[in-house]
């Protein structure tokens, strides 16, 4: 029989992702699969080097196709961001103009609050040499920043756009891609297995000396006790005990016989 | 009047990042380009297709020398998690292994709270092809996985380590946690204790049918993992499963005799 799968859902939806003269056509490629990876869709470019179409971001872009058909070029960003109603400007460094600067988690928070109530959002990213002009940054509501190594601060703008898009799509309240919890066992089934352990170490030399065993059994119990073993775990470990102790027996029957 | 700059500080701490069997050199150098800007600084390959030194990684790594420079190659993954006491493995896939699973907030949350109880962590990253297999996750403590576009999952391994290494950084400033009273094994005595246990298995007649013998020592494998034991408890079980085999020792002296 054949396994039917399930459609997987396409998300596309959520702010504008804005590059301002981008130069490298791998760049809008690489900008375009991060994006597509977290659900955004729409990419615009403000006066793009080397044109566009662009077969080399088409290749960087690894299939995600339907970022790269639905781009939108502008000659102006005034002209790009013309439709929006909340525009957040990222930038690693500190600037002059005074503006309201949000970490990444909050930008997106934000965002994600301004899109459920069908705010038109978008988010710039600057030139890969000198990112973007205070001019720029005065069209734009807040800026979003980085928490880099102070010594080695070198995002590229895909991953910029990778970590903000991430970000977004961390705010949907997504079911789990797979939930596989450990669910642990009853505790009388730990117990069980704590009770065969001792039992089958009682017929060696293990406990010694005698007035150690209390404390010694205790031992076992927490190490066995604390993993919060699963039914299915807890099966196998007696498995593997009774396994060992029918190796005993069969020499033991051996012995007697 | 000159300005004088500060110094910035290098952070250069944290979890090593285990690549498994990497084959493009470009994506070394961006994996420790990601990671210096985070603040991360040790790499570890295994077995990397193009050898190592490798030009293309150092050139992709923009100027991250201090990361390409302190690279560890090994032959396997054992020998590169030897002397880690708490890994996690990224993977995009749902498996058959039962393993806890961690969004990366989560993991960086956990990893943050071992290194600064003391603990040497690690987080390993599959093959740009397949990822990693089974065996290698039954290796591992916990699993790492992204949330992601359903219709869309295309991070490549530059992009996981750079999501990894950012959450680890945002991480930085939570207030200190409580150390944990348990400090976990290395895994070379983790490892130790699992061919203990299957060794004596072999000796009874545990593993039946033959054929499923490799899947049952890995479920082994990650029942004695997952729990994180201690050193000390590491020595209780070995103790343990010594005193067991004592018993069927002497009796199978007794046989001979």
């Amino acid at each position: 029989m054949q396994k039917t799968r399930e459609p997987k859902t396409l998300i596309a939806e959520g702010p504008v992702i804005v590059l301002v003269e981008p130069q490298l056509g791998e760049n809008i490629g690489m900008v375009a699969r991060a994006m597509a990876n977290f659900g955004l869709a729409q990419l615009r470019l403000v006066n793009p080097r080397d044109g566009w179409p662009n077969d080399k971001a088409r290749s960087a872009a690894s299939r995600a196709d339907h970022v790269i058909d639905a781009v939108e070029v502008f000659e102006t960003l005034e002209a790009a961001i013309a439709d929006l109603q909340y525009v957040c400007a990222t930038t690693a460094r500190p600037r002059e103009i005074i503006m309201p600067v949000l970490g990444p988690t909050e930008a997106a928070g934000k965002l994600r609050q301004l899109h459920v109530s069908g705010v038109r959002t978008g988010i710039l990213f600057g030139r890969e040499r000198w990112g973007l002009e205070n001019e720029e940054l005065s069209l734009c509501d807040a800026i979003v920043t980085f928490p880099v190594n102070p010594a080695f601060a070198s995002l590229n703008i895909a991953q910029a756009v990778l970590l903000v898009s991430y970000e977004w799509l961390k705010t949907a309240n997504l079911p789990p891609l797979f939930a596989e919890e450990i669910v642990p066992a009853k505790r009388e089934n730990i117990a069980g297995l704590v009770e065969h352990v001792i039992g089958s170490l009682k017929e060696t030399s293990y406990f010694h000396p005698p007035e150690k065993q209390e404390r010694m059994e205790q031992t076992i119990r927490t190490i066995l006790t604390r993993p919060g073993f699963s039914d299915r775990e807890v099966r196998t470990l007696r498995g593997v005990v009774a396994s060992l102790e029918r190796r005993w027996l069969k020499n033991t029957r051996k012995d007697e016989g």
